[in-house]
């Protein structure tokens, strides 16, 4: 099995499995109650925390854990808006965002905020210039991913901050899911940055468990009222076992991540130097300013899901541009955004890599995407 | 080691457990892609949620995930409040609801929305007659919980049901998460239900799954905006394995009910005639009417706390009466509903049973309870 989907999600490491099923199974304590079964489980989620930040860079009191990016970006749009909102109701995302940004950011236009969609050039990326102007007296809130999910582009993280670094009233959002691990930190976490989304099962943890980074002293309403966990700011029962078990992945995958990156970079360069080769080919995805892992690119004249199943028959498994979106059979919004004709997006298919791949699984996708191509030439 | 904390948190079965690291090892694809590998996950997806459904005599389209109970609480409050408001905005929760339940509703005050808190009488059951008194043409949500998790009381859910029935712009909510496995399904998922909430680590899953019940055609809002996974109801990626885990353990947990709740019942009331008999002692919970776990009681002028760190000493687990208050310190808010004393509910703690406990422990904690009785007499 060939698998270059990890974008969509990762294989839990061992490791991490066995982090899991020790804590879910010997330190099952509630983390609340008082006696000691609740404090083992609390000291772990504390030790989870600390690893996080301390990976990160940051302090442990700005980790708060959730039940994965969609719940982060959810709650920080959201939470921020509601907390904000006596200070103004407008909003910038990017044209380019998560739907669990894009969605939670129209939601609030029903609820009476002011949302200005941030457009990007043809290649996918943020226009700085057109960002700036966008921005009002009443703007609350920016929220700029990363990477984006579907092409790969590395988005201009630090001129942005650079642009809000004198505007206090604006808090930054930055959805760094398709990111940690695959970019330097630096890149996307910097000093201005006053929020951050991570997802748990995109680097090889288990699913259900992500976090956000929430600088220190920054307010946001909750998403999840309740029982008072996570300093009051998001209730529920701590997933102790898959808050430890992200600790680990997390701490695995940025070891791995220097040489990763490197490794990453040279076999997507291989993939897309072949891919320029053919005529009917289309690089949606470039090297520079992008993230090594995600190449996407399309077939002249052969809709996405054909060259997913064309694939799959070899036992390559690659995605349309985005799993969220890839049942709705919509083309990729990020393709669209970048003006690309709906007829040429709806080709577009995602390779994502990941540092478990190797060269030798790169040069097979190449045997079988030269077959696929001569044989789908009939039906171009 | 005895754990008389179930109400608090359960150990996962190791069935569960098994079941949980099979589907995440080797069924990890994500749901929502193309190939084959998404469609596995998404086959297991359905699956499990057709089973939760029979389960419960319900349609599989009528089962949604969630990561808990909190969660699921915060997601109908809220989501029927945004849905419903153009309709009314008056909300009823009773007034011995969750923090997940209460804190949500108390968030919609701060949004425009007029909440009630039905009051309960001195045993910890919601007066209906008042909860009808409360009744307005605004209203469009009534929450009530099935059994609560401080005392055991089961709420009267069948003559809630009754009153509203004929009252259909009213949206009927039910937390049941202390309820499932320990009383019948049929004695708070009545016809009238419209939606109710469960959380898998109270029946022997894993931590950071749940579900909730939604009644075909009732609409709500999603709390969680994004994919569109759960029919665009909630989301984010499935955490697969955890919702396989869970189907797995309401299976297990319902095939032992019958029998575990006599044996539960069984064991309440040799610890209700046993705690009886100390004249100091004082009983917040009865029997009839009550779920047949938990048994919240306290000694006078004995702080609950110092009840729970004597217990542990004997490696006995028991709580304050919610594990979610107990580290604020706060009286337990049910029984200040109930018009008891802080000075009297500050004395108060909970054993909550479980079907693996046996009736030797009931013993050895009897054994032990008189001696921390004695050996406080001093203090007292």
């Amino acid at each position: 099995m060939i698998y270059f989907d990890n974008s969509a999600t990762t294989l839990p490491y061992p490791e991490v499995i066995k982090t899991y099923e020790e804590v879910a199974t010997k330190i099952f304590g509630n983390p609340s109650s008082l006696h000691q079964l609740g404090s083992q489980s609390s000291r772990i989620l504390q030790a989870s925390r600390q690893q996080i930040a301390e990976l990160l860079g940051k302090r442990t009191d700005e980790v708060f854990f959730t039940s994965g990016g969609t719940e982060g970006d959810n709650w920080v749009i959201k939470g921020l808006a509601f907390e904000k909102q006596r200070y103004g109701k407008h909003i910038i995302v990017s044209d380019i965002e998560h739907p669990a940004v894009k969605e939670s950011a129209k939601w609030l236009q029903t609820q009476g905020f002011e949302v200005d969609f941030a457009p990007v050039d043809k290649k996918g990326f943020v226009k700085v210039d057109v960002l700036e102007e966008l921005l009002r007296p009443d703007t609350i809130l920016v929220s700029i991913m990363a990477v984006n999910n579907e092409i790969g582009s590395v988005q201009p993280i630090k001129a942005i901050s650079k642009l809000l670094a004198d505007k206090a009233s604006i808090s930054f959002h930055v959805d760094a899911v398709q990111a940690i691990g695959k970019i330097a930190t630096d890149a996307y976490l910097t000093d201005r940055v006053d929020f951050a989304t991570f997802s748990g099962h995109k680097f090889h943890s288990v699913r259900g468990v992500g976090f956000i980074y929430k600088k220190i002293g920054k307010k946001i309403s909750p998403l999840l009222n309740g029982g008072g966990q996570e300093l009051g700011f998001r209730s529920t029962t701590e997933n102790v076992a898959g808050i430890a078990a992200t600790a680990k992945a997390l701490r695995i995958v940025l070891d791995k991540a220097k040489i990763g990156q490197k490794k990453l970079s040279a076999m997507k360069k291989v993939l897309f130097d072949s891919l320029s080769h053919y005529d009917d080919a289309i690089l949606f995805s470039e090297l520079a300013h992008f993230a090594p892992n995600i190449l996407t690119f399309g077939i002249k004249g052969v809709r996405g899901e054909v060259l997913v199943h064309a694939f799959e028959e070899h036992d390559i498994y690659i995605s349309t541009t985005s799993s969220c979106s890839s049942k709705a059979g919509k083309p990729a919004g990020t393709l669209i955004s970048m003006g690309i004709p709906s007829r040429l997006a709806q080709t577009a298919v995602r390779i994502s890599l990941d540092e478990d791949n190797d060269m030798s699984q790169v040069e097979q996708f190449l045997t079988i995407f030269k077959q696929i191509y001569e044989k789908t030439k009939k039906v171009r």
